[in-house]
Formats: C-alpha cells, structure tokens, sequence
C-alpha cells in the first residue's frame, strides 16, 4: 500500500498523517468487498504501507489513471475542509493493497513523505 | 479516533504517518469484532481522527490504561523496526472508535503533530 501525499498543499505533520490513516482506511474496507485475496496477501506480508509525496494534483491524477491502468485499486481522500484546507480538496492518493512490485513501478520514483 | 504519536522518538513525518495508519487500520479491525455500534456511529459521524503528541513512553502508557478504564478501546502499535528504530519499538498508541468527549479527557491537552 502506497500513501500518496500532495505535497503542494504543505500540510502540518499531523494533517497529513491523518490524511494518509483516512487513505488506508479506506483502501482496506474497499478491499475487504471487492478483493479479499489481496487483502489477505497484504495483511500476512505486515501490512506494508509507505508514505510518498506527489507535487500536484496533476501529478496525482495521472498516477490514479496508470493505477486503473494496472489493476490497482486507488482512493482519493477528500478533506473535510475544517482546519487547514478548503473543503473537498484532495488531500491524498490511496494505492493498493497489491504487489508491492506492481505499486512501486508507479510510485517508485517518488520522494519519501 | 485519537492517534498519539510517540515524540521522543522524533519519527519523520513519513514515518509518523504511517505508524498513525497502522493504529487506524489495527483500531477499525478490532472494532468490527468488538464493537460494531462504536465503529459505526464513528463512520456516521466522518471518520473523524486526530493525531497528537505523547513525549515518553511512559506518557502512552498511562494513557492507555486510563482508556481502559474509561472503557475506551486501545492498541499499541510496534514498529517491524526496518527503518528509523529498533524491532517492536511503540510508535504509536491509537485510542478508539469512542464517543469524541471520552477520548477528550484523556487527551485533550496533548499538542497536536
């Protein structure tokens, strides 16, 4: 599982750990209904999860295409807009679970949150 | 849902968030068996999730077992230690799904990440 944040909105360290926990929750329970398989791959491997930064919306939006493109599953985390930024802004990019190889083809690249 | 990062460890905020994610995704599971109407009048109410800061250890602990007491459910994350700290090292102390108020007491005065 790939967290990806968007860099460009410089949110606190808080914000985005919650923005990313909202990410994984929710790949999980779509998980959990659509493909149990790899649910169940991903929690006996230790429910790997890493934390990447993605500049742009843009930028997140064409790997939210090559993830369709490839098979993995991928959510994007719309902020409530209470705190640090408008409503509805997407926040995060949610990729997985799936093959760590078939994820880190797409994110491999990317700086460390 | 209250994720209480451990300070004194001085994770990265890409750690950070992830270890919060952990705790998110351990807190979800165990409520579903545990606790379902908790988990989802905290659906209900947008998921809400907070990370703060707990300095020491020893901090998270009495946290903890204030939870227990309060009847709040509780899971210490351990970290796989490949990273930025040794093997089974607590990272974080999630608390919830609970009544917002409940978890206020116990944490409501520990700074935000």
């Amino acid at each position: 599982m790939v967290l990806v944040v968007r860099g460009e909105l410089r949110l606190t360290a808080g914000k985005a750990a919650v923005q990313v926990a909202h990410a994984a929750v929710m790949l999980v329970r779509s998980a959990r209904s659509k493909d149990r398989a790899a649910l169940e791959r991903w929690e006996a491997e230790g429910e790997k999860k890493i934390a990447v930064v993605a500049e742009t919306l843009e930028e997140m939006q064409r790997l939210e295409r090559a993830a369709k493109g490839a098979g993995i599953p991928s959510v994007f985390v719309q902020d409530a807009g209470l705190t640090e930024v408008a409503p509805g802004t997407k926040t995060v990019l949610g990729l997985g679970p799936a093959r760590a190889e078939a994820i880190d083809r797409l994110t491999g690249a990317l700086p460390l949150l």
